[in-house]
């Protein structure tokens, strides 16, 4: 049986990062609930590089990715931070849709990325 | 060419069940219809219970989970149940956030499960 | 370390199509913004068919399939295209939810196919 790695999540009953067989799964909002998609989008992205990090890996591995936003109407202001953070050399696969979010999230990123195994 | 398994689904056109290379890919709803989050959360987690013991694993196995609520208000009924079932010690990587569900549905859970290969 | 293979997307900063041991990743919508759920339906499902060829593999391979629909009051024209499209004998797991999608987007569908190794 392939072993699964399990990091401690912020909340009791689920693993902030899952990692099995080569591939690792994540998922990560902002820290801030202040209503500004640039700010809790650069925190989102900045909490994604930390956990792949903690898995061993980094953005430039990323495989899938999926954006909730929201408000799809603020998405132009999550996409340019995007832009500005992903590896144009790797960029993932991304699929982006409106969902009612916890409330004070703005943006929520679920991600599968490959280790470096 | 590694193989694939698939289980028949509720409908034609779709497996419940898919798996292939150590993985098992699942969805479930709750079997009511009944505006009950409580009593939908437990009968969708029975169901993944079952539909993981069908592939031959467990939820102890678990990877990623994505749960879909049409009404995020209800989330704590939700979460009281996730509670109690989790295995705390092998816990996924979870996501939640409110959808538009099929009429009759409070709860959908995507899953992504280990095999015990 | 296994290798990714990234092919271009239709945007900057993401790609349409990733490979990686040994599953594909990808992501369509429709060509067109005439709001006809059928239309849009078919067409993105030809965009999988075009996008799996490119990767090597087919819709007999699919694994997990999400689909997003921006009007679930439409879903009934949705699965009447899907049954005509699936691969009856080798039918993914799938999950159907509303979500708000950009502006003229009927359908969003997210996949994860095996590949033919």
């Amino acid at each position: 049986m392939l072993p699964i790695k399990r990091f401690p999540g912020s909340a009791p009953g689920r693993s902030s990062i899952v990692a099995h067989a080569g591939l690792v799964y994540t998922v990560v909002t902002a820290d801030t609930y202040e209503l500004d998609m640039t700010r809790q989008t650069r925190e989102a992205l900045a909490n994604l590089d930390r956990q792949l990090a903690e898995a061993g890996t980094d953005k430039s591995r990323l495989l899938q990715t999926t954006i909730y936003l929201a408000d799809m109407a603020r998405k132009p202001e999550m996409n340019a931070v995007w832009l500005e953070w992903v590896d144009h050399d790797n960029p993932p696969q991304r699929a982006c849709v409106g969902a009612e979010l916890e409330e004070g999230d703005l943006i929520e990123i679920i991600a599968i990325a490959a280790s470096k195994e």
